[in-house]
């Protein structure tokens, strides 16, 4: 469902009350991506800015998009300088370099609201939007349990050593427990497709039977696919990723039997920290906390919530 | 500020588009209450409710209060049967009860947000919003200690023996730690006004020296305050309760030396569950997870925002 009004018409009917409302301006702050995660981050934000300029006329949004740290660093000093920003939402490029002028905007009495990545010091943001990894790798884990009912034989692919990683591996572990799946491998492919498709070839190479895999992401799972067409082996029954790509969603939706699940960690969590900066800034709603993002089970029946087919990602 | 539209005008403007948006509508269903924390929860429902008919011509809703488990259970029956709801939003009276029609309403397809009381059985609830027990206890041992630089002689009063009460307290020892700040008496309030009436009366007589209470709870702040007045003592520099009582929080704006502060526990927070679930069901933003609110200190120079001169709390 889409918001029913158009900025044109909002304008024209809020001319007279809006001179009573003072308008605020929020700042959203995100590395720039024309591809992967990142780049559907890009696209929730841009999308949630436009839609709630329409839903709120009294709100004004300036969205910065950045190549490295420094240049964030300076959009975010831009945006409390001459936008005087009510409000910042970020998901830093890295913790340390915005840790001080996102301070800088917390002290100049500006909302702030980080998303995904903290930054080095706590109790800078009044707001911390980011993903659930143990969740994560529980709900994967329970799916495949359901979905192998007498056990089996799967590998792992982890991601990049992290805690994120460990999160998600031992959410997965404790899932299956008693299931009757064995893990008969585990090895980092570190979240991509490359890495992925050679330690999936030494998977093959090395196990006869594996039933499943779990690839515990959406470009550690293209890797797989890849190295299993080039062995032309048909004992893998499936491969469960996540993240949401849309590529995968759609195989999802299309009832593809290798791919026939995934899990969110959505990139429109971008979208859920600037609609909650935005009740904030327009109701006495309050909106400072933590909001973990649940991961959710994709499946063919919900795939066409999950697919952005615009999106880059 | 306050949104600029009002029902009628956007109801004018919205007629064509209307037709083409189905009209969702979102059940809410809490305790009935004219007094106290409920009674504060029950004023900021009505209030984003109010605020969300006119953001959102697209979204109906139905707010039940409820006097009883029973009733509460019939409440939610109902709005599932007759009304059709895409979303509940509920505030469990009781966990047990309140568990299988809540279940019913998911099992039908609805969006279920939960509010502050978690349901006898994980995992019915789309999102879950509640309060941040340990932060709760912090933000007072850290203010504690900052309004005491040199420590000091305190007492403590308790709520009813509960997790929550153990959370508050382990995050208050652990702030206060190494501030100077001396426990001598800590006893359990309930979080009832008389109660801790008798329980100060008894702290007053068995000690000479009392530099300040943490009172831990606004309610229990009164039954201290009177006690202290009964005993014309003036050792006591200042009581800290918690949650965000609005004879509090005046006291707090006015510059009152005894109540120099507050912790909010906002009963508002079921304006945050309300107006999440109205962004989940007009945009494609996640809004499932868990939002654990942040525990804020309100003092002289914030206390406005946090005062509800029309609220009973």
């Amino acid at each position: 469902m889409r918001t029913i009004l158009t900025g044109a018409a909002l304008a024209a009917l809020g001319t007279a009350a809006m001179a009573q409302d003072e308008t605020k301006v929020i700042g959203v702050s995100i590395p720039a991506a024309t591809h992967g995660w990142a780049g559907g981050m890009n696209f929730h934000a841009q999308a949630a800015v436009e839609r709630l300029e329409e839903v709120y006329p009294q709100l004004d949004f300036v969205l910065s998009t950045a190549s490295d740290p420094a240049q964030q660093v300076n959009d975010i000093e831009d945006m409390l300088a001459t936008r005087d920003i009510s409000a910042l939402v970020v998901l830093p490029f890295e913790s340390e370099p915005l840790t001080a002028p996102v301070q800088a905007v917390s002290e100049a009495g500006a909302w702030v609201t980080v998303v995904d990545r903290g930054l080095a010091v706590e109790g800078i943001d009044d707001l911390y939007v980011a993903g659930d990894n143990p969740g994560f790798g529980r709900v994967a884990g329970e799916y495949m349990a359901e979905k192998m009912p007498d056990g089996g034989n799967i590998v792992v692919l982890r991601g990049i050593p992290t805690t994120i990683d460990n999160e998600r591996v031992e959410g997965f572990q404790a899932a299956i427990e008693g299931s009757g799946i064995e893990i008969i491998g585990m090895e980092h492919g570190n979240w991509n497709r490359d890495e992925s498709f050679n330690v999936m070839q030494d998977f093959l190479s090395r196990h006869e039977q594996i039933d499943a895999v779990w690839a515990s992401d959406d470009d550690m799972a293209v890797g797989v696919l890849a190295a299993i067409d080039a062995a032309g082996r048909d004992d893998v029954q499936f491969v469960l990723g996540g993240a949401g790509m849309k590529e995968m969603v759609k195989r999802v939706m299309d009832g593809d039997a290798m791919i026939p699940a995934d899990v969110t960690y959505p990139p429109s969590m971008i979208a859920t920290a600037i609609e909650m900066t935005a009740v904030g800034m327009t109701s006495t709603t309050p909106v400072s906390g933590t909001f973990t993002i649940g991961s959710v089970l994709i499946t063919p029946e919900n795939a066409e919530q999950f697919y952005y087919p615009d999106s880059p990602f």
